[in-house]
């Protein structure tokens, strides 16, 4: 539950007492109202780091005071504070409420991921984030001293999102070969928040989504929480196949295409420049609006990718995402939405209405970097970087998982999609390694039904951890073979 | 529709050429899609500020080249592009997308504040915004050049939102009375955000929500395109009126209610102590949880609101949310939601899975200002100007308002709701004052059937357009009375 409240392990006051003391003010305040589940004495003993007896002698205290019930196969539960007893009624039974909401909750193993996450001694194999060392913090602070003379606001932005930077997005596109006018581009706190945006705003309850399968989509409940579907379509060497689509889209009525042609999460494929020119052409044939998801285009090693459908599209198909988080990075929570004006107007009421718009610091600092150049200059160096981390991974690969595994050799991005070649359990490998200290993203959560895959990410964890971690997770998979 | 590109005047290219040349290219590129509305000549000729006959005389080239086609009774659509022909198939139906998703449009009157508030000329007699001149810019750019060294991150934040914010706003809601560890806290991107994860979170489609009448949930969509409902309980002088909630919850299965006890939007009211605590009361007895927003607390004038409902509040039935929209700035977009800790768990949830958190940026410059004691300053600042510029304001009332309205004295916030005595069509009153560059709030955007108030902000405009702006409205009133 509390992620900051610890134990003093030198106070005088006993452990347990200190235990009592937290969880009895968490149920006097109304923090944990009655019905509230409490953890289970093997969960609290590892959260407080704390033999379970302990745990036991406080639960004891709680319970003699009434404050907490243990029933069989239901837990334990708070049943009581002095003041529901004075009240004489019982709280809301948030329980329900909680289940009410139409938004569906994260899956299961992705909530485990993000508890997880905060711990900060664990090695990340799959996250798809840039380490902390190669974000510019440093950076960010210089431009923070130099620049806010000008342009600088704390006020609400423009519907669309702060013009400064629009004009800067507008431009930076143009480099990509994107012809788009400031009010054919609307801010988004992310990518993420974009297709929250498309969702709520261009798409019916009962929707159908075509999506490369696997997906990051299935790994989200965007659309499926306001009750679409995806619908998975097979990818090869070059990316989407397109050679169904067009029979597909009549047979069920599909809305959308979603995309991520460029370093695919999570394949970390790339679509070939013929390949984009195809899906181009059937998706206008059959009137079949297209997301293209390019959170990652920036990050090439040798060659850019070609060059985006956008680029192509001069009939207004394509809805085209970007976003700053794979490359400056995700706690400015800046991105960006380009399409045809009606649509991005339709878009920008529901962002208003939804949040009235994006951090105004973070546009800010975005239209900076953009404009001062020192973007170009930190994707140079991430470039290098990230293509050191993807060779130093495949080394390992190579040597450690050519008995068991293939692989994909990325041209950009984050991610290898690494196949074990032979059945293995995969929630008992995720368990067994979290156990180690190692987070993995197995593959059902981007294909529900596959087993067979790992996402891995050179992006994110040191190259001390990525070598001991692979290293090990080799070992585990060896031994988890069937 | 573009609100940046800009006729050259003295450019040797006559005007309907350069108006010919900026729409050809936005037909051509895919910005205005085959089937895209033109707006009216009289809107065209306003916006680039030309005659009339210089707008048909670009739209009539063209229509000659086939690119725009106008109808009787359906206005001008673009009707082609070379690439269309080329591809020999139309667009998407971008229309039919754009009517399909879930989400209502603004209200229309909102959109025409929107679209109104983005020429700086206007006087804006009604904005809930501090004025520019309150913002504290030049100490947030001192806060950045001092303060970056500890804390900053540009990753992802925890799932609540940065531990260290959350540490900080625990302390600052203790001086009110509220017991909330950090872990009962999540940060918002502001209180829409914050309403809008209830909105997602807790209620199924259809629930009823009991508000104030007028309130500020009827200016928004939030509940209402979820499928729930609002349903308004009257107020008199101490703030909602509480003796029918008991019948009236169980005649309608209300599901929560909504509440701004504190300089109530747009009333400016002050909700009493002894009001307070009958309201929690009837709640708890009925189990009908609450929602406290309380985002304009911090802004009394004499002396502090009593204390809130969530401080009394030991069973867990309130949802606190607080804003610093309307003190530090809205540009930030920092909310925060408090409550029990189940309840917060599962709205943190979904915010994971809509945006993945807030800005780092805004998250750190709050908590660096709510730490540093800047915030309080500024708080006192503000109280001061806002006082002064309430009796300013009262002052031109009494001397110009006297005859034909009254008028509450609000204790603080930036309200006051101007009740007009004799009957009057708003609808004309607000036309006739936007011509005169005079943008107004009228109030039925709070309740669909009022026809009697507007509500008059004395926070956004300067002193002097707030003196000459309500001269002329009462001006503007006094002729349109019936
Ligand atoms: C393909 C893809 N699209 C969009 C996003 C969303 O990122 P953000 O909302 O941080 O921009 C991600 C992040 O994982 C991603 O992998
Ligand atoms: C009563 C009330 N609540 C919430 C808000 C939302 O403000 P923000 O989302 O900027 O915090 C407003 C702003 O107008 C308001 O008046």
């Amino acid at each position: 539950m509390s992620e900051e409240w610890e134990l003093n392990k030198s106070s005088s006051v006993p452990l347990h007492q200190q235990i009592y003391d937290y969880m009895k003010r968490r149920i006097m305040n109304g923090e944990w109202p009655v019905g509230t589940r409490i953890p289970a004495q093997r969960e609290l003993a590892a959260k407080f780091q704390v033999n379970r007896s302990t745990v036991v002698y406080a639960l004891g205290e709680l319970s003699a005071d009434g404050l907490i019930d243990s029933k069989v196969g239901q837990g334990t539960v708070v049943a009581n504070n002095t003041w529901s007893l004075l009240a004489a009624a019982s709280p809301p039974d948030w329980n329900r409420y909680v289940k009410s909401g139409s938004y569906q909750p994260n899956i299961q193993m992705i909530q485990q991921i993000n508890q997880a996450e905060m711990n900060s001694n664990m090695v990340r194999l799959g996250t798809g984030e840039l380490s902390p060392a190669l974000l510019p913090t440093d950076k960010m602070k210089e431009m923070f001293h130099g620049s806010l003379e000008n342009k600088f606001t704390l006020g609400y932005s423009e519907p669309k999102g702060s013009l400064y930077l629009r004009e800067r997005i507008s431009r930076y596109l143009h480099t990509k070969g994107i012809q788009a006018s400031p009010s054919s581009i609307l801010i988004v706190s992310g990518g993420l928040q974009g297709l929250q945006l498309i969702s709520l705003g261009l798409l019916h309850s009962g929707s159908m989504i075509f999506v490369e399968n696997p997906t990051y989509l299935n790994s989200i409940h965007v659309f499926q929480s306001a009750g679409m579907e995806l619908f998975g379509i097979p990818m090869d060497h070059e990316g989407l196949r397109t050679e169904s689509i067009g029979r597909l889209k009549r047979q069920h009525h599909a809305a959308l295409l979603y995309t991520i042609p460029s370093f695919h999460n999570p394949t970390g494929g790339l679509m070939s420049s013929q390949r984009r020119a195809e899906l181009l052409t059937v998706c206008t044939q059959e009137r079949l609006p297209v997301i293209e998801d390019d959170v990652y285009g920036d990050l090439w090693f040798d060659t850019p990718p070609p060059s985006p459908l956008k680029a192509q599209d001069r009939q207004g198909l394509v809805l085209y995402m970007g976003s700053m988080s794979k490359t400056l990075g995700p706690g400015l929570r800046i991105g960006w939405i380009v399409g045809p004006e009606p649509v991005i107007d339709r878009l920008s009421d529901i962002k208003m209405q939804t949040d009235y718009g994006s951090s105004s610091l973070s546009q800010h600092a975005v239209a900076e970097w953009l404009s001062s150049g020192l973007y170009e200059e930190h994707l140079a160096r991430i470039r290098t970087e990230l293509k050191y981390r993807r060779d130093y991974t495949i080394a390992i690969l190579v040597q450690h998982y050519h008995e068991f595994a293939e692989w994909n050799m990325p041209q950009g991005g984050f991610y290898i999609w690494l196949h074990i070649l032979r059945p293995i359990s995969m929630r008992k490998l995720f368990e067994r390694a979290l156990k180690e200290g190692i987070l993995l993203n197995p593959g059902n959560i981007y294909d529900r039904h596959d087993q067979q895959h790992l996402r891995l990410s050179y992006a994110y964890a040191s190259l001390d951890q990525l070598e001991n971690g692979l290293i090990r997770l080799a070992e585990l998979i060896r031994q988890n073979l069937q």
